[in-house]
């Protein structure tokens, strides 16, 4: 089963760090006059601002804010680090509730100074400690597994059944999933995770971009969608048999396309967004 | 529970691609002399070479030929190109026979243009097809599952799980599994797919090396044990109480330290094994 193309740009967001080189304020102006509905904010395009006003001004531009990112860094062998981390998650679910999101996503950290077990059960207690603190603040935390080549430094969570797992353990309406297709799209067992990603009411997020072949950089070289080899428009048939309805969130890291005019880059999503999404 | 450190070399074993600058007739010359007991061939060494002739120079610098290097591939959109593979993997098993060795390592293939499913379809009927050539010629089929970075090019066998799954269905005594830490450390189900497999008599060789934070090259960029976060003498454990006895092979994809000279560099790793292996 596919799901037809998007014939219209309603379920399109876009994640500022995509557009990196634009600061938030042309973020807004640009997207919004593209046509895309929803925006994910990166902390750092807050940096020296007024965090409420500039969710008004996205929200006057019509643009959903679909989610903050990023919290998480939870795992660190070092305790005074960890500690640090939890403050500085208390302070992201904040910034989502004073920028009017509902979601914040998590990349959870793992430490090459301790083993991967270690880091899950860190990750474990993290969430956990600033669940109380997000479910006052209607902030929803979305835990994104991430790619096994990012297991040493990024996150100790690297497959959907992990982060599934983590959210029926942790037993909170405030606790779910981002679906990330660029981290999971080799898992064998990825469509029957999927489904229990939803049937659990945990499938809070799904983020699109492609792997190509070859990469030049494990972690800024992402392509646009149909430039590579993951099956999209499948896994997003299955995301949506899964009960999902949320935005198609576009996040790219790229050097090659950072480079490039960012309104000419814009156009390109747009494009790929419609034949291959 | 982890293994002790290993006193002695008589365990070691040297893939030929870990020194690659050295011709098949240094490296044997140089392992036997450094203390080295075993020596897994990479095809490209035997160019030009008649086989037989180098079996016995390796045998007779006391080396024991662990496994050919490697068979595979199977994987392909183009049918040509496939029947190309099942040809080459025949000239493999002959060649295994002829410098006398009874394993052969294989890379399973992937395809960017098919899906997944697809290329591990024609990888179960690529082994499927050379398991007659390669029972008759006493040569064991060890699948290699490839770090989940490698699905889009080199395998569509990304965890010891889908390794297990296939060796149990193709449910022959010549085809069986190769362990190597480098692809499967991140793996939240080793240890229970490390004593699956010894229990199905499939753990046919156990390649070590280390994962670098960070890394420059996705390919050539593999450490030394002891240089990264792969907790190595605990997985060790795991694969010698599943009941594996045969050798630790060194297979070390390096730019960096190819570029040094290759003797200090066997000195590094010799006391690498002896304190981190």
């Amino acid at each position: 089963m596919r799901s037809k193309a998007l014939t219209d740009l309603s379920g399109l967001c876009l994640h500022t760090i995509t557009t990196r080189p634009w600061n938030i304020e042309q973020a807004a102006k640009y997207y919004a006059s593209a046509g895309v509905k929803g925006i994910t904010v990166w902390r750092d395009t807050l940096e020296g601002r007024n965090i409420a006003h500039t969710g008004k001004m996205l929200r006057d531009h019509n643009l959903t804010i679909v989610s903050l990112c990023r919290g998480g860094f939870f795992a660190c062998k070092d305790r005074l680090k960890r500690q640090n981390a939890l403050d500085d998650n208390r302070r992201a679910v904040e910034e989502a509730f004073e920028l009017g999101t509902n979601k914040l996503v998590l990349v959870c950290g793992a430490d090459p100074l301790q083993s991967l077990n270690e880091s899950r059960k860190q990750i474990y207690d993290g969430i956990a400690a600033i669940v109380p603190e997000a479910n006052a603040a209607g902030v929803q935390l979305a835990i994104e597994p991430l790619h096994p080549m990012y297991a040493d430094t990024r996150s100790a969570i690297n497959t959907l059944k992990q982060a599934n797992d983590m959210a029926e353990s942790l037993n909170s309406s405030t606790v779910g999933v981002a679906v990330d297709v660029y981290h999971l799209w080799w898992d064998p067992d990825l469509e029957r995770e999927i489904a229990r990603c939803g049937r659990q009411g945990h499938l809070f997020a799904f983020h699109i971009s492609d792997w190509k072949t070859p990469q030049t950089d494990m972690l800024m070289d992402r392509g646009l969608m149909g430039e590579g080899c993951i099956p999209l428009r499948k896994i997003r048939a299955w995301v949506e048999s899964a009960g999902f309805s949320g935005f198609n969130e576009v996040e790219i890291f790229s050097n090659i396309y950072w480079q490039e005019d960012q309104s000419g880059f814009l156009d390109k999503i747009i494009k790929a967004y419609r034949v291959y999404a």
